[in-house]
């Protein structure tokens, strides 16, 4: 029997239901799609004979959401082909490594992994048998046959794809060589860079000299005092706005934002120059320069996504072997009210900021980003974002946001992903969740089927594009 | 075509689910409606003439729910006549308020403010068309008509509207005085007030002595010390009693409660005298009045209500323009468990208090408020507040609550508003939902018809009752 | 009428999803059951002619979930029959207790409590008349007659419940001896017990000096410094690891980790041993003794079990007259992610832990305890604990955990009873929710029915029995 997938997925089974849910989502699933906020590799696209790599190049090596689900259940990342930054071994045979994930494939059983990979293999690599032991070969074999061929081409995709927008994110002193190499192409156009400076903030940590000499040189200017600093961060900025950023992103712990008095910002950048900045000056500092990063959007009209609270490398043995961002990101609880103030009060109420607030812990969607969204006008909620990116999650948001932060001060659907070919898979999910919650919204006579219509469309599609500044709302 | 209202709305769309829910929603949705905790201004039934203004004084300047969504879209304040407390020019054209309203009409889809207004606009107000940019002031035309007819007077209302039982809340120090007139009537004998000491705790606010004065002069005694500030409160609540008030409200940050020694207190007290208390002395002098309002509740059988986890006026610019209570009350979390421990080692296990727990946290419903109404005798769960005032907020309410709890530990329902003319509209919601909830769990086998039918009718009417001490528990 | 439960019960009303989940179902219902945390007396067992009581002491007296509910609707304790420890007075009485629990049954409706009494008198007890106050003294013979027949020996029951492990938790200095005698029946060799020295942690009870000669007495060593301490520990592990037990149980406020250096650890033991300690020594030695435990369960293979969030015996006038237990233990919210970080940073990837956590706070579901799970391959995420061991709570647990933690890192169910009729009840509620879950699933398209019915047969039976180490995992 070929292997399908379900036509109603993500659709509820109470009939009524189903059947308004898929009408709303004929109306939107071919939409373009609009990806403001994600991890592709520029570099994809900047040369025109790249490739999308092997099977194991593909879904696994470089996939934390999946090499994490397998090692959680005892498999060795060096059996995945995981780099290591220490020098270890290995292994380097992407058939063995294949698989082992073929082996593990029911770990991904109703996981939000699981119905992506279900979908890259099904819709877009027509493999017609549930992967396994006794299959993995007969796989790899198709599948590295389809990513040779010239349909495949990361160009060819994003076009075949139906990706409209395609956003990156650079940290704040790259070139963007590749970048720019791709926008040259018709199709290369729709990839926008997104300004990030996190690394640059991060004054405790050892490779931060590192990182500043990076700004000095891309910058050409040399930084030997706070305001050099905030100088070079800005012209950065001037230079991602020429090569069509539309936004910047900041990644923090807490959201944490203090205004320093210059005295305090001048001595604390001095002590990270001296390499002698604490874990607290990072602290203290990032709470300052997220005002600053708030007054440059209202300059220049970034968009200024604020992504809190996931520990980083929680598992030092997991860091020291393979280095960051190896699936050990663990949420902590994160409050958004009091911390935001000094913040809010400085520029929450100025039309021209656009703050997106994206949140690894639940807890505050109805408590306080619902509220926060549903009250100031710079403030707009970020769509699940990362573990609640999921059929769930959305359901949990819509559940706990749509009712007081209203869908029109939400920010659309943001794929994050640094899976290329995951990210239709995403997209579809959201709006067939979408879809269905709309549904249930009508039947319950909570909005009428027009309305539903027309949210289903601003889900999928303008909330994004609105929210990035790339167009207008319809209804303004 | 014209525009109605789902009959079945707030209801399941499985099909015997929402038959059944049907079915108990018609035996208590003429229930008389017990609404005991409210911020309706009782000089509209103080002077028989009394009406509800125009529409946007209705439904839009005094509503922080309607005009906080708009401002959050951009609209200004000043543009929706929401009147400015520092002198400056607010709109008074109330045709084009209206209008502003009606073209952002869509920003309520899916909203409980939005329910609740098609309601007031369709069941109440006689509208046949959903209000848009186009038929803006037709409407304002036909709505005008409506409220200056005899049957909208307030006094009318109440009667026509099915209300029994309409808490007001008042300052500790308030003369009542339209109450007491609006009590002479026997339709206004339906009005009881509410004893609100709050403003009097903020021992470090710049106001803290005019509101002390207020109540020196309420109490006609000289308040230069704890114990006299203790009598002085006390006295009011007798005369708050001898009004016919039923229970007392206490607002509060965290739910901190806390013995001071004596000299403590007076310490505490003489400084905010002397106009020098800090914020930190507010905080404990509160927990400590929370346990000496819980022992007044004892002694005079007034039901204590304690509303903790707004942080008040978060936004300085609108505090400062338009003043308090302008839609930026933003919850925080919120704990009880260890906060509480000291009122109710003192109270919990005392039959004569009635202590009603509410959280804008949703957090604490299934870990600790749960626990606490399912343990303690003398403890109550509110139902849910403000923002959680919505069909989801209800079902998440009614999930997390009522396994642990128990259903006979909470206390009905509150519509909490100042919006008179949207109580029906808000108990009717709560009555859906609940039936709808309740088919669901006869359907599930969870218990069966007879004891849903019992249970809907306690949740729409009883429990309130109950638990304000209107009358007895009908089991008891 | 005859009172029957439905055949149903805990099924979505959708008739879809109720035909799967009935088909899921029926699989899976006559799996023996594997209880491998609970609290069941094993002195049951050890005497072949032990029964279970009186009606009374079977559903009331000894049971905590019970009595709560009736006291905090006003009813003292005295009146029903639980034993006070101050000598004062209480009910001995069992017909007038009884009497009293029927009268107030209608507390039950709803609640988890309520469907495993149900399920109790009517599957296993015959009854076949809702209790209430007319029918009570009927009810009161008609048990009391099958309690006393043979087929209602805790022995008998043991087999024709069909349960096949049971385990019970003991303080780490137990003899264990009715747990000895009753494995020496063939069907008391199901029992198993497990180590659980929380006791020997509260350095700073007054009651510590007992337990600690207690271990004295039982490792047959002198205790008079750290280390010494630690070799009793260990001694009582060998012991009971003779003795069956799979696991070792650990119950703690928070989950804090820390090592404290042989300095610390020496110094804080001594000033237990001086009857000196602190509060704040016991919470720092518990935190570094969760490390010592961590390395003796990669030593000695005992499952880790760790319960976090309790806060015991809140109520004073409650533990002062009843004691511990009393229905007074209430959440308080928990972090794991910080608080963990040394234990995993020691023995998380270690493949010989396994590390199961237990939450009665749901917060850190989707934040941090399934990407603990999702992530670590020591730890594995035990079922929704006390509270939320309910239908409700599985749901919301199934909903929040499953997506990142995967089904695999999941431990079954445990049902964590002192009441053993009660436990074929919890059972029978987790198959049926997670077959309706699974049901939900497949008609999302979210697995394949294949899938779903492996799952339920995990869910159901092997993951218990695999996550506690009686068998290894199919798959592997």
């Amino acid at each position: 029997m070929t292997w399908t997938l379900n036509p109603d997925r993500y659709f509820s089974p109470e009939p009524t239901r189903r059947r308004l849910a898929r009408t709303l989502y004929q109306a939107v699933k071919d939409l373009p799609i609009v990806s403001p906020h994600g991890h592709v590799d520029p570099r994809l696209f900047a040369d025109p004979a790249a490739t999308l790599g092997s099977p194991a190049e593909l879904l696994i090596i470089p996939d934390h959401y999946v090499f994490r689900m397998l090692y959680s259940q005892g498999v060795p990342l060096e059996q995945l082909g995981v780099p290591r930054i220490d020098g270890g071994a290995t292994e380097t045979d992407h058939r063995k490594i294949w698989q082992l994930f073929c082996e593990h494939y029911h770990l991904f059983q109703g996981t939000p992994s699981g119905g992506w990979i279900d979908h890259e293999l099904v819709e877009i690599l027509g493999v017609t048998e549930k992967p396994g032991a006794a299959n993995a070969q007969r796989l790899y074999d198709h599948i590295s046959e389809r990513l040779t061929a010239p349909a495949f081409r990361p160009r060819a995709l994003l076009d075949s794809l139906n990706i409209e927008i395609l956003c990156t994110t650079d940290a704040a002193a790259d070139d963007l060589v590749p970048l720019q190499t791709a926008r040259q192409d018709p199709v290369g156009r729709r990839i926008f860079p997104t300004y990030r400076p996190d690394a640059l903030l991060n004054l405790h940590d050892p490779a931060w000299p590192v990182e500043l000499a990076r700004l000095e040189q891309a910058s050409a200017m040399r930084i030997d005092s706070f305001s050099t600093f905030l100088e070079a961060l800005w012209q950065r900025r001037v230079f991602f706005k020429q090569l069509g950023a539309h936004a910047a992103d900041h990644g923090v712990l807490t959201a944490a934002t203090e205004h320093l008095s210059q005295a305090e910002r001048e001595r604390i950048f001095q002590r990270a120059l001296g390499q002698s900045a604490e874990p607290s000056d990072t602290a203290r500092f990032t709470a300052h320069m997220l005002i600053e990063f708030a007054r440059m959007s209202v300059e220049d009209g970034l968009v200024m996504q604020l992504h809190a609270g996931a520990y980083r490398n929680h598992n030092p043995h997991i860091l020291h072997r393979f280095g960051r961002d190896k699936g050990f990101d663990i949420p902590i609880p994160v409050e958004f009210t009091r911390p935001l103030l000094r913040l809010l009060e400085a520029y929450g109420n100025d039309p021209r900021l656009t703050l997106i607030l994206f949140s690894v812990d639940e807890d505050p969607y109805s408590r306080e980003l619902s509220t926060l969204a549903g009250a100031y006008p710079a403030v707009k909620l970020g769509p699940p974002w990362w573990f609640h990116d999921s059929p769930n999650g959305m359901l949990r948001y819509f559940d706990q946001v749509m009712e007081t932060a209203g869908l029109y001060n939400t920010a659309g659907f943001n794929d994050d992903t640094r899976a290329f070919l995951s990210i239709p898979a995403r997209h579809d999910v959201w709006r067939r969740v979408a879809c269905d919650w709309l549904a249930g919204m009508v039947l319950a006579g909570r909005m009428d089927e027009t309305d539903g219509a027309s949210l289903a469309r601003l889900l999928a599609y303008d909330l994004a594009k609105i929210a990035y500044r790339f167009e207008g709302a319809p209804h303004a």
